[in-house]
């Protein structure tokens, strides 16, 4: 490969990474019905020619961001998968993590609001990823004996789902709910019910310490 | 008055009504901007004219829509002053007669998603007022005396005000995140951090019986 196709092909990978953080910049604040491809390409720097050059349509554009979003998704439940820590310190360590990244990432918030959206494929629904992982991770600690004995492992999924997209809805007007105080809030009353006493002081409910 | 002017204004009422009805439809269905005044009226069986006769614009159908569904919230939160009851059998209660009406109200339903509108005037918003009548409410249960020693009244405020939100907003794509059950499956896992041990057995987190 020449340099000067190189340096072409890293140059319209980036314009493409622009569009779809401009996209979602724009579905946030105009909603998607509302949001036209000229604000895209606008706030993108770019002519709408080179955004026709790199997606077909709107519905293209939201297709991926949303694919985008179930990435970044994917990158926060398994980015901590770090060994020998409980599961439980896991899904309080995750939950921080992704109400902090949801703070903070437009594509991310764009992806979850979208799992709102009927018409769209439920294979993609973000809230719905996020439901069964969060399944997955008290089924585990139930099987490794982190669980204190009659503690209802659906009761906590249907409570920890629940609340998160709540953070994450109510984050929109107010990011105090995606705060690392809000989510530890959550964790030190429901932590109590899961784990025996004797364990408790084990759990960290401000989620992952800071370096 | 006479009676033709009587019968006239009846059926005003109702055509605003119907209006008023047809509009949350087309706004739950389509997003506010995506929804077309057109749509709205020949939902509602009326002319572009008799439209415009009650309403000037969209965006005043969009208020009127968000006034109706601040007072359903009310008469729901309101409606159920039983007295006698125990602050926190009436925040359960209220948390299922809430769910409840999410279910069937597209009006209520509408007025909670435009909560997420950041435009929106926030006098008006719905989730901010459940907010403020949670925390009333818990806050007359601890005077009361009713809650258990070291229960944290804004750790309880935040995980009820959360899982709620989230079961409006994961509702409208699956209606059983508003069922009785799950409503019930949050209660089971709160009350015993909210109430003492001895109390417990006198809240009915199954809501209020149906006669």
């Amino acid at each position: 490969m020449t340099e000067q196709l190189m340096v072409k092909q890293e140059r319209a990978a980036r314009t493409r990474d622009t569009l779809i953080r401009s996209a979602a910049e724009v579905f946030d604040r105009d909603g998607i019905s509302g949001a036209s491809l000229t604000a895209i390409s606008s706030r993108a720097g770019v002519s709408n020619g080179a955004l026709h050059f790199h997606f077909a349509s709107k519905a293209a554009l939201v297709d991926v961001v949303e694919e985008e979003a179930l990435t970044r998704l994917l990158a926060v439940t398994n980015g901590a998968l770090s060994l020998g820590t409980s599961r439980v310190q896991l899904l309080v360590d995750v939950t921080h993590a992704l109400a902090e990244k949801l703070r903070g990432d437009v594509v991310l918030r764009v992806g979850f609001a979208l799992s709102g959206e009927t018409s769209r494929p439920r294979r993609m629904d973000l809230r719905e990823r996020w439901r069964r992982w969060v399944e997955e991770t008290l089924k585990q600690a139930e099987s490794a004996g982190e669980l204190r004995r009659g503690a209802g492992v659906q009761d906590v999924v249907t409570a920890v789902v629940a609340a998160t997209v709540g953070f994450e809805v109510l984050g929109v007007r107010d990011p105090a709910w995606l705060s690392a105080s809000t989510v530890a809030r959550l964790w030190r009353l429901l932590l109590p019910t899961l784990v025996p006493a004797a364990h408790l002081a084990g759990i960290e409910a401000g989620g992952p310490r800071r370096p």
